[in-house]
Formats: structure tokens, sequence, C-alpha cells
């Protein structure tokens, strides 16, 4: 039987083995393997955490014993002892996912302190002052993290001492301070958990490594995973390491640093440090910390040795790293490395230039940034004249670019609670932390009084595309009563304008107009690089002119769906819509649709020449007729009035039309195999605007699009009407024109026969949104009152309208395609859900093989990269 | 090149060219073969009909010339001339589909004669009565169907003469009256059609053929396909045949007749005739025809050789025949034979007979009764203790077996309009005519005035297994004013109650109470047979003790399908349901669900008792909550008062309640994620009944099934909370119980991924509602709306939720079939929708290799046959 190994040495991983060791764990064994100066230590593996929940919550004695031989290993490489107190081995528990978690995973520092410890630890460094801030630190993170009681009571208790000695800072204690902190600390955790707070190094090191488990699964860490997609069943690692001291005093510190600009891309190493300070303190934001370039004053050498390991690093990674670091006594030591976070700014600067400094390919390059992050470089910005007559009322650090507008609010909830209002708001905080994930989810921008460019607040906004001023110490917050004011006494509530850029770090105290972005310089580059290397072509959805027009500016290739619905939302519009849908007879309909023709012709012109050529997908009227009606009595007697019909005959009408469930009713083709006559209007306007537009300069192959078929002679039916319709026009003008009828596939049974289907359809764009909500049997509209309750019980990783479902839904799509191919083989093949703007579904779309997805004006340069990646990854290289 | 051909003489066929001949070409063609009297003629083919609608609606040149060599080998054949006065050819054309189509297709007799012919025909005849009565007649069909002119034009003008003349019957017309109707009858085309009749006898011809065509998609035609599952595809053929002629007198005569009594099943023969008619007389029901057994005293020769025939042809085809026959002049001609419908009570005598007389072996018999037809031997018949409290105020003929009760309608039209609202109704007529199709479905009973046991009520009726008394001339009908009254002067409006016994003729002037039926003698000896041979198990869907117990004796096989929550509806329980679902926290629920359990418990118990030991599945809470709760403001109050909750908190969960799409909301698995607690109820229910019921004398396995299932880990979470429950009460019981947990396979989703749920779930059952509606993407209830215009517009044929979709729903089981069975070999699989009582769809089980269907009560002993039948086709005789 083979025995499988839960605990690996540093010396036996290297950077490959991320899935089984976590990034941090993979890194630090790479790290050593190149031989830079990494405190020794182990990983307890990702399957030991599965092994763990397997088991009902409980670390198995096989684990445990390898846990404690790896510990005795580390003892002897060290010449260390664990619980010896004259020269104790300390440790450090940290978790350490496949992917990088930001502040979601606890870290406990110290381990292996107590009592007859920390007074010979005392004794051995002759620093007591030291010992016992170590053993407090200790006390408290083992509290807060493996027992989960609460901080506040730790810092409270600290904060009183503070005041009781005069002090500012807690460096200003004396060892004799220190020392009652720790005491007073111990009886603190005694008082809250009833018992003495434990001595055995042992316990304590397998109840911290079990509180790294069990941390993989709280709620932050599943709000983090839900937001990034990532797997519940990876699990997390576990990193014991030695302890080294960054709090021993002037000439010891700790840092964290970029090997490029996280926000530019600018090459120039780029972080924070602080002296005399251990473990999370600067990222913590609780002491501003120096510029790392402070530090080649300081301390010459080290950070010289600390520049040349840093180009190391991103050589032997092919990428910007992020690094943390501690100095001991003049020394330096790696704590950790990896790929670095970045703006997408910075992430397109560094990829291009990287490419230029001949350090990586294109494909590599292309693979350097995330698709997502893009939507950052695609917002708004604030308008010049706008922002030339606004005052800036603070100014803060430029943590996380972008400008961002809206009415402020001072906890996440509140928020969330605004955003659901349909609110623009601002999230403004004293500083974030973990628990406000959502809320600066929801929010247009976050601003922190506290903390700096490498805060809770910094990195999460940067990762998440928001923008972000943090460490605006300028402000004062109250937030009890939910104000913030500036030096100058103006005093802004709840609800009340502000505007940031995340840029300069400036704040503005009113409403700010925005303006559209462009695409240019490194953006432009990159995106020519994707559009060489991509096979899908990018088409977009867009339902006016104005969308078209800049989804063009962004690159698309095409409209893959234009909802002809849409185009009379305009109020001028609507009353000849409604005048069709109220009609009582075919007469009245056919008048009404007279009204209509012009809008929607004039309307079709204006996308064939924004499009410029490229093909254009028109998909006849989809909804359910009564969204457009009033339903209370009051608008439907104001309509009637408008309308010249009696209230009881509109009424009746509205009756009529209302449906049980609308998503499954009398809607798409089934509108058109009942009212043939919009069907003839809808291609009359189509054909007729492709004539007028080919008359001057274009060469438009119109594309119609029948939705929600589900059998070839729903198909049939619409497409003779659609035929003898543009057909007579065609003569009648005495013009050539192609066009082509397709359909979409959005409903299963499109899917099970498309063979069928496609004897008829010219091309196939598979409707994602409504086959999701068919195959899965829940609507979009009504899944959210339970969906929540999926994600909490594990029973969803992800929301299945945003991220396509790949082995249900995607099965549908494949077996069409096939299908569809096997008719028709050179049809055209698209998808026009919300899906065609999400990465790990536009790859799907590449590997299943169709020819373009669809996607909103704003997801365009997404789309491109995710083609492109997806093309590197599953292509090979060009 | 090989060319199609398109007409086939009656010696160039067989009974097995249905397809090609249609049926009654095809049994012209066999009957020809074994040498009966048969007059000549030859069949244009079901494909020459299709290529007449491929060719919008033309017959091709290359068709007629094929008609035309026909007819002069015709023309040789008999000696007679096509169009020539002395010795004129005159032919019947005839419409016959593959499936006997009763009174839906048109047909024209006499074809072949003009002013001149008639003239000829006349001295050759040396019977101008018999030439001008024909020629009225030709005129008259001609006119009516192949140009279709009203009829009542005609025949208002023959009544008119027949007045003048002073005579009652048209036989009493002389010789010179005859020529006058015929010569009135000319002008009356004229003037409707604005030219003469046609006099060139090969353009009569060509008209009558398109004529029988285009009758294919008139929309009785349609409405009957519809009804009987015909394909608009199949088309019709049509038959051109030598005219004789049982208008020449008193040796000449026409009939109907059946080789056995088509409403009891009785072995002799059975029919009726009319001396001195031709053609439809007698199924017109316009004269009142003798019984078959007279014309032994008349003709004594005929009616022996016309036994012998008779005899001849239900050996031939192993079944009882329909046969229509003409004399002329002493001469019996064969004019058709068919398997002939029959009422289920003698379907089943007709098999089990002929078994008995070693005719046919038991699984011919089996595949001789159409399963649909059983119903009429399951449904009620008239209470005898109601019976006989009510007084018999007419009798007609006992057309149709089985009683009826209702209100009464005059029209078609009014009986289906009051259906709709719900109404039990009889429809009530002079005599019905196809276009009364619809209503004759929709009535729970038929009374006609005029017409015999071969009308055209009478036929249908038996058809549709509807009870039916025609001829019922003792009333007296004022169809202008809505009475019907008896010669006692009792009268009945519209809208009063009466009753009718199809098996009697008895007729009721009043509402009368109705029982259930039993299943013994030739039914259960047949159902025996069945049982023996089908493969497929036959569950039952049953909520309720009754319905099981009913079941079981209809002969279910365990219960497919419990729906728990249709146990609420009696108003005593009704209370405690709202209650749970009203309920604002998890303790008022367990509280509410506390009053639950005991019902749900002692129903539990009492299926078990019924089912006495076969398998019972039970659903757990299915439907959308709110579907259990009050809307209106003051049903909400009256609620919330007795819920002793404010109105506003009522009114609030309501609304929170609502969806928007409530079949693709909050429902089936849903429930039991969010709301645990009402599994864990439920599981208690089932596992205290079958302990209490197992501690008595059964072994109950009670299967446990979750519904709305589309992924694995929904299950996985439920059936966890199950299995924790349920061994928890086993261990607390100390006993030993096995149980099973499944679930519904009823989204596509589930269907996709069949293996991966097979490996949590003991067994499938689909759910073939949902799934039809979810794979079509329309909603039962929503689907109404269009449904009419997609069978007008030919694009369904049949109703999905009726009739399996085989080729799309059906792909979806067949998929999850090999992948469930391919995880877990072992698991049972059945239908629970209601297509498990719809025959082709127990068929589709069968070969798709189900374990069982699951219908309703009353469908039973059809899905018993059905799989029965489904065994004979597909696994060969045992």
């Amino acid at each position: 039987m083979i025995m499988t190994k839960y605990v690996y040495d540093f010396k036996e991983g290297n950077k490959d083995m991320k899935n089984l060791l976590g990034g941090k764990g993979a890194n630090l064994a790479e790290m050593t393997s190149i031989n830079l100066p990494v405190p020794r230590g182990f990983t307890v593996t990702t399957e030991a955490c599965n092994k763990y929940y397997d088991d009902k919550e409980i670390i198995s004695e096989e684990i445990k014993e390898e846990i404690f031989n790896h510990l005795s290993n580390l003892e002897i490489i060290t010449g260390k002892t664990f619980g010896n107190k004259n020269n104790p081995l300390l440790v450090s528990v940290r978790s350490g996912a496949r992917a990088s978690m930001p502040g979601m995973m606890d870290t406990v520092l110290n381990l292996g302190l107590n009592d007859e410890v920390a007074d010979g630890f005392a004794k051995a460094t002759n620093n007591k002052r030291f010992a016992y801030d170590s053993y407090r630190r200790f006390i408290q993170m083992f509290a807060d993290v493996v027992k989960g009681y609460p901080k506040s009571s730790f810092e409270r208790l600290l904060d009183k001492i503070k005041e009781e000695k005069q002090v500012l800072y807690d460096t200003d204690l004396s060892e004799d301070d220190m020392y009652e902190v720790a005491m007073k600390f111990k009886e603190t955790y005694k008082n809250i958990a009833n018992e003495e707070f434990p001595q055995d190094p042992k316990i304590q090191l397998i109840e911290a490594v079990t509180a790294v488990f069990r941390s993989w699964n709280n709620e932050r860490a599943n709000i983090y995973r839900k937001m990034n997609d990532i797997p519940s069943s990876w699990g997390t690692a576990v990193n014991v390491q030695e302890m080294v001291y960054g709090n021993l005093g002037n000439t010891s510190g700790t840092g964290v640093a970029f090997t490029r600009n996280p926000a530019t891309g600018e090459n120039k190493l780029y972080g924070e440090y602080l002296i005399n300070a251990q473990g999370e303190d600067v990222v913590a934001g609780i002491r501003t910390p120096q510029p790392i370039k402070t530090l080649e004053n300081i301390m010459p050498e080290v950070y010289k040795q600390f520049e040349t390991i840093a180009k190391t690093l991103e050589n032997h990674y092919k990428d910007m790293q992020d690094m943390e670091f501690t100095i001991e006594n003049g020394k330096l030591f790696m704590l950790q490395t990896r790929n670095g976070k970045r703006t997408a700014a910075a992430a397109l600067k560094i990829a291009v230039d990287m490419v230029n400094e001949e350090k990586i390919t294109k494909e590599e390059a292309l693979l350097k940034v995330d698709p997502k992050q893009l939507d950052q470089l695609l917002h708004p910005n604030f308008d010049v004249t706008d922002l030339n007559n606004a005052t800036v009322i603070a100014k803060g650090l430029a943590a996380s670019p972008g400008a961002g507008t809206g009415k402020i609010y001072f906890s996440a909830e509140d928020v969330s609670a605004a955003k659901k209002r349909g609110e623009q708001t601002l999230l403004v905080r004293l500083e974030t932390s973990p628990e406000d994930i959502q809320g600066m989810n929801d929010a247009n921008g976050i601003l922190t009084i506290r903390g700096g460019m490498t805060s809770h607040a910094a990195v999460v906004a940067r990762g998440m595309g928001r923008c972000c001023v943090s460490g605006c110490g300028e402000l004062i917050i109250d937030e009890e009563n939910k104000t913030i004011s500036t030096k100058n006494g103006l005093i802004f509530k709840e609800g009340d304008y502000m505007s940031i850029d995340g840029s300069t770090g400036n704040v503005y105290g009113a409403k700010i107009k925005t303006v559209d972005p462009e695409i240019s310089g490194d953006f432009e580059t990159f995106m020519k690089w994707a559009d060489e290397i991509k096979k899908l072509k990018i088409r977009t959805n867009a339902d006016t002119p104005k969308d078209a027009l800049q989804a063009r500016k962004f690159g698309a290739e095409g409209i893959g769906l234009c909802r002809t619905e849409h185009m009379f939302f305009a109020e001028d519009r609507i009353f000849a819509f409604r005048q069709m849908i109220a009609a009582e007879s075919l007469e009245q309909r056919k008048k009404a649709l007279e009204k209509i023709l012009p809008y929607q012709r004039s309307d079709f012109e204006e996308l064939f020449k924004a499009m410029e050529g490229y093909p254009v997908i028109i998909r006849y009227l989809d909804p359910p007729l009564h969204e457009f009606l009033p339903h209370t009595d009051e608008e439907i007697s104001a309509l009637a009035q408008s309308l010249e019909m009696t209230f009881e005959n509109l009424k009746n009408r509205v009756e009529s039309l209302k449906e049980f469930n609308p998503m499954m009713g009398h809607r798409g083709c089934r509108l058109a195999v009942t009212y043939p006559e919009i069907a003839q209007m809808q291609t009359q306007a189509v054909i007729e605007a492709a004539i007028n537009v080919n008359k001057q300069w274009l060469n438009v192959i119109p594309e119609i699009m029948i939705p929600l078929v589900g059998d070839v002679k729903e198909l049939e039916y619409v497409k003779s009407i659609v035929c003898q319709t543009a057909d007579q026009i065609i003569k009648e003008n005495n013009v050539q024109l192609k066009y082509e009828v397709g359909t979409m596939i959005e409903v299963p049974r499109a899917a099970l026969l498309a063979d069928k289907i496609a004897a008829q359809a010219e091309f196939f764009s598979f409707g994602t949104n409504d086959l999701t909500q068919m195959t899965y049997g829940f609507s979009r509209d009504d899944a959210s009152k339970f969906l929540n309750e999926y994600y909490d019980k594990n029973i969803f990783e992800n929301d299945p309208f945003a991220k396509l479902d790949q082995e249900g839904v995607g099965k549908l799509i494949e077996m069409a395609t096939i299908k569809g191919r096997s008719v028709r083989p050179n049809m055209h093949l698209g998808i026009c859900g919300e899906h065609g703007g999400e990465p790990s579904s536009v790859e799907f779309c590449h590997k299943v093989g169709l020819d373009y997805v669809s996607c909103s004006p704003y997801r365009v340069p997404l789309a491109r990269l995710a083609a492109a990646q997806a093309a590197v990854k599953f292509e090979g290289k060009n």
C-alpha cells in the first residue's frame, strides 16, 4: 500500500507543485531551491486539508505524525528545539491556497512561546522587550485566529496600557511594559476561554494548523472564492516556517515590495517597510510604512541584496513579483514571492515592456493579463470640464486607478443596500477589512482614511478593478454618526455626493460627470497582439447605433445580437409599439406596424453603417408582449385614452396577454407564428435598410435571426414569411441582395434536434441566457431567491448565468455544433448570451469550435483577450 | 430515370399497400385478388396527393396522363365508354386515406353524366327515372363536394318539388319529376357558379380528383387527424371505380354491415340497407334503413351470398369487417371492406371470442383493441338507486354505450364553450354532421333525433368512446329556440339537465348520479393476457388512499408518484400547511410542521396498506409555496386573522413568495435546500409510517423521491438530510428498515448529467410534464395561447403534453437511461408524467427499456394493454 505523503519539506518542492503545496508553499520551495535566503520549514498539503474535511474536521493521527516528524527535522537543521527555553524554535503558521487569496486566510506568528520559553527567550536573546512583544503578539493571534475570540479585547487593553504609559506607538513601550502587556493578554485569554493559555507548543501547533484548515471555509473565504471562481474543492496548504524576527530592534524590520510598480507598471522596485515590526504590521496599515527606496540609505547592503534578489525572481518567474521580506539584525530573509497583482494599466505596460525587453514572447505576454481586468481601462474617467470646476477637498494615496462618483456610505452593508436601490455609491471607511468585501464590490469607489498602497483596501480594490483612494488622513471620519469632514470644516453626511480619482488620489466634494476612455498606447499594442492570435471573432450585442459605434471603437467585428424590441424603449417610439400590441384586429395591428416601420428601417440603416460592412444579426421580436403594457388601472386608463380605446378594451387586452410563466409563454418565434405581420414588417425594415445602405457604399448581407425555435417546422414557417416578403421587396427594387435566415439555439430541444433545424437555419446563435434557464429549469429573475443558499451550502460554486455551465449547458452547445455542422458544414455559429463576455466561457467557445462570441460593447476587449488566451493555450504558439 | 407510378389498377394492389393506396384502395385490390364481386377500377396513390401539395395544389400532366390511361383500360374491361351516350361508363370518385377517416373525406358518384349521356342513359337502360335520379345526385354532389357550393340550395329545391308533387320520399317522384329535378339542379348550379355545369367528363374527373386531394386539408379532416394522431404528411389516395346502381328499382339497393355486432361484439351479421337507394343514403340517415336480417326474406340468394362473403372476409382479414355493398338488379357488389370500428366492450368480446374460435392467437388478440378505447369501460355508469328514481322520458337507439349526464346544448360550439366553463354537457342535435366533431368530443354524451346505428353520430361517438343515443324520433327538437320536448309536453331548455344511457337508448329528464365500473368477464380475461405478455410494470400516480385503492382494482403494481402536497387540499389540513408556509421563523415553521406530520404519516400508512407491498414512491414537496396562499387583500386579511398574524406580516410573506415564473422558481428540491426542516418532517412521516405498517404484516421499502434535481450536489445535500433523519429514527425504533432515495429527471440538465446524478440516486423517475416544458421552453398553462395556431399551421401535429415528443424529450430520456444504468446497472427507471397513460408513449418507454410507467388510476388498464402491445410488437411472440 502506498501511503499518501501529506507534508513536504521546502527542499522537496518546487514552483510547479502549487496544486499540492499552495502558491506560497510552492514558491517558498522554489526560492529555497535557487538558494535564496528563506527561513527553513515545511508545508502541509492541500490534500491534507481535503482529508481534514473528509474526516469531519479532524486532523488524522497519520498527518499529525508526519507534521511532528518534519518538526523534528527542522529542529535538527536549525539547531533549535521546539518548546526549549534556552534555544527555542518558534515558527509561523500560514495558510497558502493554490490561488492567492489576500487577507482571506489566517496566519499565526511566534508559535512555540509559553511562559517558560518566553522567559528563557528573553534571557537567551538578552532582549526581554522583544521576547514579550513576540509573546503578546502570539497570544493575541492565537486567541483571534485559532480560537475566534474578539481581537478588540486585546487591542483595547493595549491602547489602555499605552495611554497609562503615555506613549503613542507600541514600539515606545518599555520591556517591563511589554511583559505587562503579555501577562495581561494571557489573563484576558483565560477570562474569555475559561481555561489557561495553552502551554504545550505541540498542541499550539496542531490547533493552529486546524485553524488554517477551518479558515478555508469561513464566510470571507467563500465570498472571495465566489467572486474569483475558485472551487472550494481546492483546499489550502499550511506552511510551518522557522520564525525570523523583524521586531528585534532598529536593525530589524519587515516589508513588502513589487519588482515593478503595480499601479502604473513602471519598471522600478516599489514597496514599503517598517523598522522594528513584525508580520502583518505593514499590510495592516497600523503604522504608516516607509517607501522601499529609503531602505537604501538606512541599510545599503541589505537594499542592494534585495534589489538583486528581486531581479532574480522576476527573471526566474518571468513575471512581476510581489515579495515579503524580513530583516533580522541586518540579515535579509525572503518570506514569500508571488506574481504580483496589478492594475490593468500596469498589467498591460508590464506585458508590453517585458516583450520589448525580450524576456517573454507575445503569447506569454497575452497570458499575463487577466481579461476581466481590462474592464478597469474601459470605465469612465472624469469629464475634464466638470473636473476643472471641481475643488479637491483632500488628497490620499492613488491606490487603484479610475474615477468614481456616488453617494457616500459608511458601511459595506449600507453600500450594498443602496446599490440595490439603484444608487451610485462610494464606500468610505477608516480602513477596510475582509468583512467588507461585498460592499467594496458593490461600490463605485472606495475611500479609506488609514492604510498605504498595500493596505487591504488598496490590494482588494486593484484586484476588483474598483477605483480607490487610501490613507487619506486629512479627512476626519466619524463612523458612528456617519459623517466625514475636512480640516476646513466641510462636513459630508451619509448620502451626500463625493468623487474620488484613484489615479491621482484626489477627493472631491461633489458629483462629477464621467467620460469614456480610449484605447491607445500599450493597450492598443497589446490588443493588436490579441487580434493576431485569436481564432474567434468578437461580435457585440448592440441595439442602438450608439452602442454599435462604441463597440466598434472597442474592436467589435460585427453585431451578434440586435434586440429589435429594445429599439422601442424611447418615449417617442413606445407609443406606436403599444398601439401595435393593443391592437384588437389585424387591420389595427397593421396600421400600428406601419408607424413602427420607419423607425426600425432607419435604426437598421444606422447599425449597418456603424458596422462598416461587418456582419449584423437582427433578432426578430422576442419578449412577451405584455412587458410593454402597463398593469395598474390608472396607467391602463391613461394609455387607453391616448390610444383612443375604451378602458375596458385595453384592460381586456392586458388581461388576455397575462401569463403564468412569461419566460415560457407567448414569445420568440411564437409571436411570428401567431402574428406573421410583425415578421413581415421587420423583414421589410431590414431588407429596405440594406438596400438603401448598399446603394451608397456598403455590401451588407443582413442576417435575420428567428428566436426561441424548438422545432424545425417553426423555423420553416417563419422563414417562409421572411423570404416571401424579402424576395418580393428585392424584386420590386430590382436589385441584388443576399440575406441569411438563421435561428437562436436557446431551448434545449433545438440543441437536441440541431441537425434537423440546420436544414432550415443558415446560422446558429446560442442564446445561453435562455438556454441556461431552460436547462436548469430556473429563471434568472426567480433564482436569486435560492441561489445564495446554494452557494452557502456549496451546491453551486458559480452563478450559471455569469459563467457558462460547461458540463450541462455546454454539452448542449457541443451537441448542437456537431449536429448543425453535420448538415451544413459552413454554417456560422456563435453565442450571444451574457457569457460571451466571460473569459472561461469564451475559452469554452474556442474549444468547441464556434466562429464567434458576442457580448456587450464594454466587454469586447475582454472577449478579444480571452479569445487570444484560449488560442495560445489550446493551439500552441504561432 | 425511374418514373414514379402514381396510379394502380385494383388488380395491381393488395391489402399491404395501405400506405400507397389508402385503406379503401388496398382493400378493394385485396377483394379483387380473392375474386369477390368488386366493380372494377383503379387507385390514384397517396404519393400523388403529396405531389399535388408539393406542386402548390396542381395535378401534374404526368399524373393526369396516367389517370386517363387507366381510364381507357377500364373502358376496355367494362366495354363501356366514358362520355358515350349509348353505353356510358360512369364512375365513383372516393377518397381513401391510410387510416379510416369516416365522414371526413368526400365522395362523388355517377361521374361521367352530362345532358347527352343522361338522355342516352335513360334510353339505354329504359329507365328515365333512374337516369335522371343519377344525374341530379351527381350535379348536387359535384356542386357540393367539388365546388363547395351550399348543399342546402339543392335540398331546398328538392323539398319544394316534393311538396308540389305532394310526395313524402324522393323515391315517390315520377320519371318526369326526376327529369325536372335534374334540370332545375343544373339551373341552380349555373346561377351559383355563373357558368354551365361542366359537360366534359374528363374535366369532371380531374376536378373531382382535385377535390378529394383538397379535402385532405379541410378543417374537419385536420381536427379528426389531431384527435387521432394521424400525420398530415400521409395524404389520401383516390379511388375511381365503375358505378354500380342501387337506385335501379326494387331489386336494387345499398347497405352497410359488420361481420359481428360492433356495439356488443356478438358473433352475428349486423347492418342495415335501403332498397332503391344509392351511396351515402344509408349512413346519412335520410331514410331510416332496414336491419340486414330482413334482406334474407326479400332476396334470400343475395343474402346467402353476402353472408358467405362476410365470413370469407373476416377469416381473410382475421378481424371483424365493416363492409359496404350495393345490389344492382339482384346482383351483389362489394364496394368496401375494412376492419370495423367497435365499442370497447365489443372489441374485447371479439378479441376473446376469436381466440376461443382459434382464429387468432392471444398476441394477435391483444393488438386488436385500441388501448384508448378501454377508457369507455372504466367510466361511470348510472347509480342504480338514483336510476330507479329517474323516469325514462324517451327511448332512442343504443348507439354508443356508457352513461352520460349534463346540461343540454344545441350546437357543438355551445357545448365546447360550456366545457371551457367547466360544465358537464350533452350535445342534442337533429342529426350530427362532420362540422360537429369538436363539440362531440367535448360533450359527455350525444343525443340525436334522426339517424340509425350507422349514422354519423353513432359511428363517431363509438370511435370516441362517447356515449350516444341516436334516432330518438319521439322527441321534438326546436334547434332555433333551443328546446326539446316530449310527446307529453315536457320541455327542456338549453342548460337544463338530461341524462342518456348509450347502452339502452334510454333518455332521462334529470341529472343522475354515476358509479364506477368493474373489471370482469372478457375484460378480465383479456387483461390477464396483457399482463402475461407485457414487460413494463404499470404503477399509478396516486396521492390519496382512495385513488390508490381504485388503481389497485385496475391492476396497478405500485405507486410511481405520490404528490405529497396534494394531501393538503382538504379543508381541515390546509390550515396547518398554510401556517407552515406563512411562518416567519424557523421555530414557527417547525411548529407548523409538527401539526402536519401526523396527517402525512397516517396517509402514508394508508397508501402502503392499499398497495399491499407493491412499491410506493413518495415525492417530496414540489410546488411553489405561494400556490397555497391567497392573493387578494380580503383573503389575506381573513387568513392572517386565523393564523394570528398581522395583515402586514402575511401580506409581506405573500409578496415575498411571488415569482415571475413560478414554474422555474423556488420549488422542487430547492425548497428542501432552503427549508431542510420540511424534508426532515416528510422523512419522519415516511419512515415512521413504514415502521408502523411493517410491524403489522408488510415489508414496505419506501422509495423517497427528490424532485427537480439539476445537479448531483443538490441531491447529495437533500439526500444527506433524508438519510440522517431516517437512520436516526430507524435506530431509535430499533428496527431494520430499507428505504431508497431517488430523483425525478425533469429538468434537461439532469438528463444530460444523469451519470453523475446516478451516483447519488437509487432510482430515476422521468417527470415528463416538466421535462417537456423545459425542453420546449413553454409552460403548459401558457402554451394554450398559441398551440392552436401551431396546429392550424401544421407546425405541431400533436400536443406534446399529451403525446410524448419522442425525438426531443425522448432523446433526453434515452440519454439519461443509458447514462444512469452505466453507473448503477440495477437502478429502476420509470416515467410518471401524464404520458404514462398514452399508448405511443408507453410503447416508447418499452423500447427505451424503462422498468415501469406510472399513470393516473383510470389509465392503468390502458397502460397495461399498451405495454402488452409494445411487447408483442417489439419482442416477437412468447
